[in-house]
């Protein structure tokens, strides 16, 4: 059953279970959907409003740009505990012949590039939507500054948590260069993202 | 409908829409049960297994300290919309007569109080979360530490964003003793909050 249909307890209760899927990394990814969640939200409470009729189309744009990454996250809720469940059966593949070796080695080197590619994207998503929320801080209905404040926090956490499910896969991708590629531009954005979210928390906690 | 009781995709799509709640306060408090979930799936990894020997009383500890955290972590998710609704219903009572006035008045200071507690309790909750977690570092199953830093983030994010929610209530907070515990007791835990963040996820890092 996908957790995106799930009840909310059922996914929690999941999540809490000795089951190691769903694990970190959908979490992260449902962080994330949370926080494009929330800056969307925002928008929606500004847009249509006279009083903030300056803010309407840096508002407008915004949601919209924000549809691509909140659909994309929410399927990565899933697509994470799917890409791990791979791994793990790749493991459980039968290793007497040499054969059989061969196609296992190959199962868990796809499965662990999969579970390594899918929180990476989470990463760029989740960053794509920090930049969005610096466009909209003291640009957006004032009532609503904390749940802006809210959703620079579950992005961040769903950056920094994707990246940790980045790392621990990494030694097990066998194309160097994809390896080099994940370890330079996740490092690049958990730089970016953290001066990013000092910024604009900073900036929230002015305006309450 | 209770938060709890709604599919995934249901709760984001509300929180996503222009309805005010679900906004920021029951995110945060759905951040919290995530990193409580994940710290007790990681004792659940390590519990009754031979290797990990050293670490069961830690875990079996720290797993029955978290289920109380995680009961009422669970809660907060649909306690800060209920709060967030008597607010809003409150505004929204007659003020024709003075003693409209007054029981207007009354209806949205009660209100305002719980908009402020339930977010502190969350604040209060998910650092007795990140305590735990400081044990659990190093001492459980090496293969799940990247979810203890996933848990971090996420109680991090709850700590943060609960504090938000407290902020933006606590001018409406009319007992001042009150006010100035909400404001005090709140700072101290933030400050220790993110000293602990940083250590944690450096430690996960390094474990990786």
């Amino acid at each position: 059953m996908k957790i995106n249909e799930m009840k909310v307890n059922e996914y929690l209760n999941l999540l809490k279970s000795d089951a190691p899927a769903p694990g970190g990394g959908s979490a992260s990814a449902l962080a994330g959907a949370q926080g494009i969640a929330l800056f969307e939200m925002v928008c929606d409470l500004t847009i249509g409003k006279e009083k903030f009729a300056e803010y309407q189309e840096i508002c407008a744009q915004a949601k919209a740009d924000g549809e691509k990454l909140y659909k994309e996250l929410t399927e990565a809720i899933d697509k994470d505990t799917e890409a791990f469940n791979l791994v793990s059966s790749a493991f459980k593949l039968p290793k007497a012949t040499e054969e059989e070796k061969k196609v296992r080695s190959k199962a868990i080197a796809e499965g662990t590039l999969a579970a390594t590619e899918v929180p990476f994207k989470s990463m760029e998503l989740a960053y794509e939507g920090l930049l969005i929320v610096q466009k909209l801080v003291g640009k957006s209905n004032p009532n609503a500054v904390s749940d802006l404040g809210v959703a620079v926090l579950n992005l961040m956490s769903c950056i920094k948590g994707a990246w940790l499910n980045v790392k621990i896969n990494l030694p097990g991708v066998k194309d160097e260069a994809a390896a080099k590629g994940f370890q330079e531009k996740g490092e690049k954005i958990i730089l970016e993202a953290e001066a990013l979210e000092k910024e604009l928390y900073g900036r929230v906690l002015e305006l309450l």
